[in-house]
């Protein structure tokens, strides 16, 4: 038994850091997606974001979001201070307040810091989305928000055994609890905050302001890549050789054949195999199989990737046509393929992979009852987190405020922040901004 | 025992993850030794490779390489659909087609996670000789066909329980099954390709294509080498203490001093020490402690590093005396150090270090019987992989053309490509095309 | 047994393969944090002397360090042939010479291996310090004498059982034992060399030299970060299952309030949340939690990361007003607060969090006993490696100078040292000297 806590602590661990390396993942990629004016403060507000959200997770999120409490919200074990917590016990053996953790047995440092480096992931999320016209302080007051209040609540509906789980929905790494609730928060600043200066022009127009470094993107991905083998088959929590290895298999098979879709169907509709889109093919791939991961073979993960791959690119476009701009496009991979793979969960899953959680999906016999709870989750997660983060961004901007000047934002945040310059040595191009009847040359896709 | 398969499944898991990690090390390294107009195409050719390996390798190499069937071929298994396999079973109690890893006591999940980041080595070796000039999609095409069939016929000889494994080969992490097939690869399309416009100028002269981002070079060089410590003690494929102990140290060793005796060497030979030959130095005695990380001392890794690290610069201004346009020296480190270093087995092995494997070599008084079965695989894999992959890159060339026109090689292949600019924020510098009587400042040497 | 075995070993190994990365994290940021024209020698000096520190460990080093010997020096096992060592047997069943390590029962290539990635972290400390100015090849071989000869020294006096530890002085990780003897020998080095050419200006002027790369700098800030992962938790040496998830969560709480912090200390005393100081923050807190990681509570670690972190932002601004010229903060960061945080595990421990080690520290009630021996460390360790190092680069100045040319430093040492540019494909900018009143705009902060 004690070598067992070994193993799985280990393991927990382990993954725990590779999540926690996403933070440079998700700064390389919006930094590498936007411009070099903004570069400096994109990075900082990657990188300022997940010691916030480390406080804010501590003091007050981890216990809404695993404390006991009531169907909807955590009551207990806040700042930590749960009382006596004996794990890593298990099962009926463990006595404390975070008894929705009560099956792994791993000790309670563990389940934190596993736990902690997730809700990390939403915040940055939103960071790409933002970028380029957000005040510095007022982002991280926002991020403070959501990760210390919305993102517990309704992760609490989920993984903290509140009404979600026991309505029979299942999101076992988080397409949902992460992604789309990362997206939500996302697509409603980028609303609320409205388009960057010269993105949208008269008459429909769409403009495209490219991405400064792909070199920097491509590192964001693919350690983003990696720590998504800590992501989803981390979330065992538990060194199960069988689930964490097959996890590892269907978890990269997404990402493949997403990065393979997205680059056919930019050649397709771009005319040429788009980098940008490459890139967040393969993130849409892993995105979508994030919910899915321990419960669908091999094969469905190939599929789920394919089509999640394959709707990025016109969710992209359409973003722009309804002149929302999100410079990284977060909210199609985030929130588009985070609901996706949420919904394909009562579709592929299979009550082999994992028995005794999900059943049979739709396609393999299992009835609709799992794809009714999948979606009453969307909806109900969709809508408390749009009502939730759209009211913080409006106090947020009442307050103290959420765009900087037009000259700044002209002049790039970077000086206008940080008084900083990310590339001083270098001679810069000055912005063109050439107006386009469509958008295949976005940030993401140059 | 069960204990035993978490920590194998464990090790073999987070081995895999390192050596997945691999991409991004090869995209930095080959995208930082070209020029920048060639970056974007470079890191996608090198993202996709995997996601398409991976596809390949999962429909058809897998069974080929580790299938039961003769001694030249796996027959079954293809598909991953080898019927029941019960890994984590072993020897005798192993049933199932892959009986050639029934000595791992992992999942079959796990066994195929290692091997297909493996197998996706391979094809982004080849990668980088063959930048700045080759068609994108033609470039994929032939890594299909090199992960889907040639890497695993070769590798079936050796890790697969063929006639090489019994003719007393050994070759423990893949010096000759990934490193001399991606060389061989990349020497036949390097050379049916051409070089790069200007590389070669009339009269002999070798002109100087400098690398355009050292610091995305040595990002890349050291994500290899980390990733190296997944590659080697990894392929112990269980957690075995002291195996994979040593091999860290043997592996880390034959990289340092790799890396100095190339920075010795090109201070002699170039009268600097030129940055690309110390990273090549670097991956060249990595790339030969690979075949015997678990074979040798680590006195013994001390001297193969060197000598390969001493190799390389020589090796480099070799090929391009020879007119072979190779432009981050990945045939030089690959397939010379590949070589070499399935070679040194045959000299340096000690029975004590693996007992019942290699035995000893002939410096340690075991006779020649080792050294010729590794001269014996040496030439007969790379007789296979030279005509194999010449026939696939001729095909290739006929059927779809492989080399991109000149005006787009001069502009650049990013935006012939994809439309893509890797830095669009910055003032480029025109390419300078200075020749020079010797080539002392290649891509990889500035 | 056997089994306690793998996992520590694996702990081990995997933990020691993260302080490994650490390599790329240091010469990420030293690099990002200087000039464009130096970057390639920094890069270089980074990675070269890991490989120079590998040797000179495994010749020397080790062996002072925890080889038998008297309370000041380690005496056997010079070049691994201490003769016999059984492990992983350990405490009275443990018989070799390197008895100081017999508590952690992984074989002698782990223990090697992991004490080897501490070994070369120290030598890269003092690298940024020296930058731009120090000659190649003079920085090799004081490396080679730091880390064969001055860091194991001290290093025996505390980890390898000399006198320093039974007088009852703590060091869990290395705040003193690595970080303050590389900052020592950082600011010794930055002493003597003198400042880079234009840094100081008349009337007590400091100008400003801003870092080439930002996006660089924050790589190697969150590699190091995940590296630390290793570098701390990791030092427990044994898969401790409460212990290791402890010192995850205190490593990362100071890690977080060390970089918030700062933010704020920099918006406060520059107006602006300047960048590099954030990132100068996050790795105080990291350096100051080394110590006593597994000694505090959280809530105690957040307090001294937030200590380390308000501090760094005056020391910077103390160092440049003492005219010594430290291009990254090393000094500030690794010497400051390593001393700071060795000296905190005298007011912070508490006794319950690993018993039977440091006890009580003053806050808790312990008296002033610990504190006492803790300031004899910080001040013998100190005093030692200021004189030590302080004749080591005299020596190699008067034998080979340390100071390139004043025309190769205003060209950049990568033309002068390598022949090598980072980036010949870019325009560079002029470099433009500008005085300050005050340098709010250093390599690591604009």
């Amino acid at each position: 038994m004690e070598m067992k806590v070994m193993a799985d602590t280990l393991w927990v661990l382990i993954t725990g850091m590779l999540v926690f390396f996403m933070n440079l993942g998700f700064g390389c990629v919006e930094a590498g997606f936007q411009q070099s004016k903004n570069c400096v403060n994109i990075l900082s507000k990657n990188f300022v974001v997940f010691a916030a959200s480390t406080v804010a997770f501590w003091f007050i999120g981890w216990g809404l979001m695993f404390g006991d409490g009531n169907p909807f919200v955590g009551l207990q074990g806040l700042f930590m201070t749960g009382g006596l917590d004996n794990s890593p016990a298990t099962g009926d053996a463990y006595q404390g307040v975070y008894s929705a953790l009560n099956w792994t047995g791993v000790p309670l440092a563990a389940k934190f810091f596993f736990q902690l480096v997730f809700a990390g992931t939403a915040a940055t999320i939103v960071s790409g989305a933002v970028g380029g016209r957000i005040k510095y302080f007022s982002f991280i007051v926002f991020s403070l928000v959501l990760v210390g209040i919305i993102y517990p609540i309704s992760g609490h509906w989920i993984w903290g055994g509140g009404w979600l789980a026991k309505a029979g929905f299942w999101d076992f790494a988080g397409s949902t609890v992460v992604h789309s609730v990362g997206g939500w928060a996302a697509l409603t600043g980028a609303v609320i905050l409205g388009p960057r200066f010269g993105k949208f022009g008269p008459n429909g127009r769409i403009n495209a302001i490219p991405g400064h470094n792909m070199a920097l993107a491509l590192i964001g991905a693919l350690v983003l890549w990696l720590g998504w083998f800590g992501f989803n088959p981390g979330s065992t929590m538990a060194a199960d050789p069988r689930l964490m290895s097959h996890i590892c298999l269907t978890t990269n098979m997404a990402a493949c054949t997403g990065l393979l879709a997205a680059t056919a169907m930019s050649t397709w509709m771009l005319k040429k195999p788009d980098f940008g889109m490459t890139i967040n093919g393969c993130l849409a791939g892993l995105v979508a199989i994030t919910a899915g991961c321990a419960f669908v073979s091999v094969s469905s993960s190939a599929i789920i990737g394919l089509i999640a791959g394959a709707i990025v690119v016109p969710a992209v476009i359409f973003f722009d046509k309804m002149r929302i701009d999100d410079p990284v496009g977060a909210t199609s991979v985030h929130l588009v393929c985070g609901t996706l793979g949420t919904l394909f969960v009562g579709l592929f899953a299979q009550d082999w992979v994992s028995p005794n959680t999900t059943g049979d999906g739709l396609l393999f016999g299992g009835g609709t009852k799992l794809l009714m709870a999948q979606l009453t989750g969307i909806v109900a997660v969709g809508a408390f987190v749009l009502v939730a983060s759209s009211i913080t961004w409006l106090v947020v901007k009442a307050v103290m405020g959420i765009r900087v000047s037009l000259q700044e934002e002209i002049e790039g945040l970077d000086i206008g922040e940080h008084g900083n310059q990310a590339y001083p040595d270098f001679v810069g191009r000055k912005s063109h901004i050439s107006y386009l009847g469509v958008s295949n040359s976005e940030g993401r896709s140059s």
